[in-house]
């Protein structure tokens, strides 16, 4: 894996786009030392595609409207404002009088459709409690692209500078206020939500506009994994973890295994034999693409290691990491460990069988929205143990990665930055004083999970944690294969929820009463 | 006064400049609608002199500092960095080992060495706590100026688009964070002071940087003057008041002065009367100037009715509106108004009786940091009703202050970005929830104190409110000629500032000794 690099790419549950969204190659992708970067865990964006292309029908309705949002919001810079997309369906809604509940996604680092159609247990949700449903793209994301077209919003470190969690946050803030402003709705209650770093955004949005929601529910949110505050190890650790549980020797494999494929790269007509093995379309440059490409793939399953059959990030049965492991330790004896790794990849990038040889592509690292969140704010250090991870080992290097985003976007990270704006380097204790009214929920499955908030912080700031449970499990639809254990986390989250609407309303009652 | 207009120019005790700081003439100030609006309210900046102008010796030692700010704390646009001036003294600071405590003014609209030196009541409450001493510069200010120079700082819409409240509470967030990072205090507990707009700052920045500082002495902080949370005639009511409480002639007097000064205004030769009856040094050029120089004089008289002798706006002896309504009552029979009205200003302009004769310019009104402010985010309506007031009525027209702002400026006004952003339009409930530790202490004859915080929010944010007492009366030095309830108040503030400190002390005990 080459120098495996610390750069924070933050992925989602998402479908793997067979065709990039845009891979424009950069200096970034060529640098060699940072050529591992791009197979770091993923982020979101690479993985959600255009609406059209989902094959799942949509089964949410909602229209589709814009809104004009200042591109800075803390300063008078003379900017041109840009067009936020956001869906909305206002069908269960009982309305302004009856101060109807505004059910409010935190748009992540995608395309918002993709999100609204992966988040099925809102839309559940929103008839139960005569709720209306806004799903706000995040800007820079999706078609809510400043300067009016992708192409000029991210041609360089200028055009991209608005980009930041701040200014989503205060995006955010302004729709709310005023959607309810246009609608006479000033009186309804706002329940956020988010997973994953929307669910971050949903729990700073807590802290920092109190007044425009009521509470939130932050899934598999890592809004600890920032500079020291939990140890860097903890991704690859719980990654590797997940695999381990299943079956040592499938662990002990895939560890074994990167020393083999380094060799044999190294050897003459290695590089053949490896693209042959792993049966790309086209000749391996270099081993590490191959290992940055299995690194991605056991990644992307422990985060979507899921209890039930599901075709988010690609087509997977369930548990797949078990049916991985089981391809991995089923080969008979004699069986090289290229080849076990191979057929137990398979699972992860040909569980259908279908596909005929594999293209690095298939995993695009175009330059994106979330490279650059990575590069600037959103710093969050990864290592890789000696023993506990089955990944190279490696120690977090912040200097790497400042070189490396230099290189790629001529900029430069503020790796405290995130912590002085949201709560400071003791975040669970700022909760604790000045916080309320959020649900944490996680899936120890989830490598993202070592990151979050995972034991009650006050009486209102709570988690729900599942053992089993991945990556923001429980924000997706109901289906008749749900484990109990996820159905129980969920009505936890209608419970909290319920409360909180219930304290809302008694509190205006009382207001009112006297 | 022409149309009053409500420009919401914010003023502090203040030195009046003998000499302006910057008088660049510009479209705004030509406008005829606007001339007044350079008479509303004022704002500290133009109050506030270089250091070597001030004529009490400073009898306070710092240090003077310089430290990098990013422009835009906000987006990762490449602007060039400023230097943020600060004054710091640690004479009396036990230390980091013993956590010794960290008292933190926010600077408002001017040069920080002049907040310094007038605010002897954080000087001296440093050695019973053993505290450090931080005074930082707001940006845009003193000598803390963007782009190197406040010639180019203030060129345009452009230059001056980061000065914004969101922005000089990142840089205090920011200053806090490394330095105590620095000096290894991580542990140190910080207190924040403030006054007027510095007390706004510091409120807020209990609720947008909880985890910064501990606590907030907030004095006369008008947070609640946005939009229409208080009725937009408090400021020239309570003015009024203050001279009506003296004397109820006094305030019939100057409310039909105004009258008397228009139609004068308006005869032959009327012009060179008035400018013969108030002894300007130039010949005046309307009635209007006149009237806004009084209408400045009656503000600043109000927010610094001090119980004893002071020099900051002028020199004033104690009680000042008494006196000044002694004259004007005390003129013979006959006595013109206008004659009248000449001797009681004469209080506020010449009360050493050494000036000769008035310059307009004595009050200049150069473009100026506040009035930018005004512009942008604080947006503070002002009006003056029909029968309580003294001033000319008027209404509150955003559209006029829109206009005027795009004409000075170019730059539209955000009338509701302050409660967006800071605690929405229910301000005083989201500080009840979300809040804690903040003191709002007002002085009940400051006109700014009705839209402050009048009456308790919480168990922890408690107001202290003298009826006597002017514009942030409690921050300045002790005297032997304090009132007993200026005493207990200042003691009240000291008894909670301990009981912060206390709580943070043991909470941190009980945090280590599991």
């Amino acid at each position: 894996m080459g120098t495996p690099v610390s750069i924070p790419l933050y992925i989602l549950l998402s479908l793997l786009i067979l065709h990039s969204l845009s891979s424009n190659s950069s200096a970034y992708s060529d640098h060699p030392r940072h050529r591992s970067s791009k197979h770091a865990p993923r982020f979101l964006g690479k993985f959600s595609r255009p609406f059209n292309q989902i094959h799942q029908q949509n089964e949410y309705e909602y229209e589709t409207l814009f809104f004009e949002q200042r591109l800075d919001h803390f300063s008078f810079a003379k900017l041109p404002s840009f067009q936020q997309k956001y869906l909305i369906n206002t069908h269960h809604w009982v309305g302004p009088s009856r101060l109807g509940p505004i059910f409010f996604y935190c748009g992540n680092e995608g395309n918002i459709e993709w999100f609204a159609a992966n988040t099925g247990f809102l839309w559940e949700l929103a008839p139960r409690f005569g709720a209306m449903v806004i799903f706000p793209e995040h800007r820079y994301y999706g078609e809510s692209m400043p300067y009016g077209s992708r192409e000029i919003a991210y041609k360089n470190a200028s055009t991209l500078s608005y980009l930041t969690a701040e200014q989503a946050l205060a995006d955010y803030a302004v729709l709310i206020t005023e959607l309810k402003r246009n609608l006479s709705a000033q009186a309804c209650p706002v329940v956020l939500f988010g997973g994953s770093y929307g669910g971050m955004l949903a729990a700073w949005m807590r802290l920092k506009y109190p007044h425009v929601a009521i509470g939130a529910l932050a899934s598999s949110a890592p809004i600890l994994q920032f500079e020291d505050i939990v140890p860097p190890e903890t991704f690859y650790d719980i990654v590797s973890n997940d695999f381990r549980r299943e079956s040592i020797s499938c662990f002990q494999t895939i560890k074994e295994s990167w020393d083999v494929i380094a060799s044999k790269g190294q050897e003459n007509d290695g590089l053949n034999q490896l693209t042959k093995t792993f049966r790309f379309c086209r000749k391996l440059n270099s081993s590490e693409d191959l290992s940055n490409w299995l690194d991605s793939a056991y990644s992307y399953l422990a985060m979507v290691d899921y209890p039930y059959p599901a075709g988010f990030l690609m087509p997977l049965p369930a548990n797949p990491i078990k049916e991985v492991c089981s391809r991995i330790d089923s080969g008979p004896n004699g069986t090289s460990i290229l080849q076990r790794i191979f057929e137990g990849v398979s699972v992860y990038y040909n569980y259908t069988g279908t596909v005929e040889c594999f293209n690095l592509d298939d995993d695009p690292h175009g330059m994106s929205g979330w490279d650059w969140q990575a590069c600037t704010e959103m710093v969050m250090p990864l290592a890789s143990s000696k023993e506990s991870s089955m990944f190279p080992a490696f120690d977090y290097n912040y200097t790497d990665d400042e070189e490396g985003c230099w290189i790629a976007f001529n900029v430069k990270p503020r790796p405290t930055w995130i912590s002085t704006e949201f709560g400071g380097h003791d975040i669970k204790n700022t909760l604790k004083t000045f916080g309320s009214n959020i649900i944490f929920s996680n899936g120890l499955l989830d490598p993202w999970s070592g990151g979050s908030v995972l034991e009650d912080i006050s009486e209102t700031i709570v988690t729900l944690v599942t053992e089993k449970g991945a990556h923001h499990l429980d924000l997706r639809a109901a289906t008749d294969k749900d484990p109990d254990w996820l159905v129980e986390q969920r009505e936890s989250e209608v419970k909290l929820i319920k409360n909180w609407l219930k304290d809302y309303y008694e509190n205006r009652r009382a207001t009112f009463a006297v």
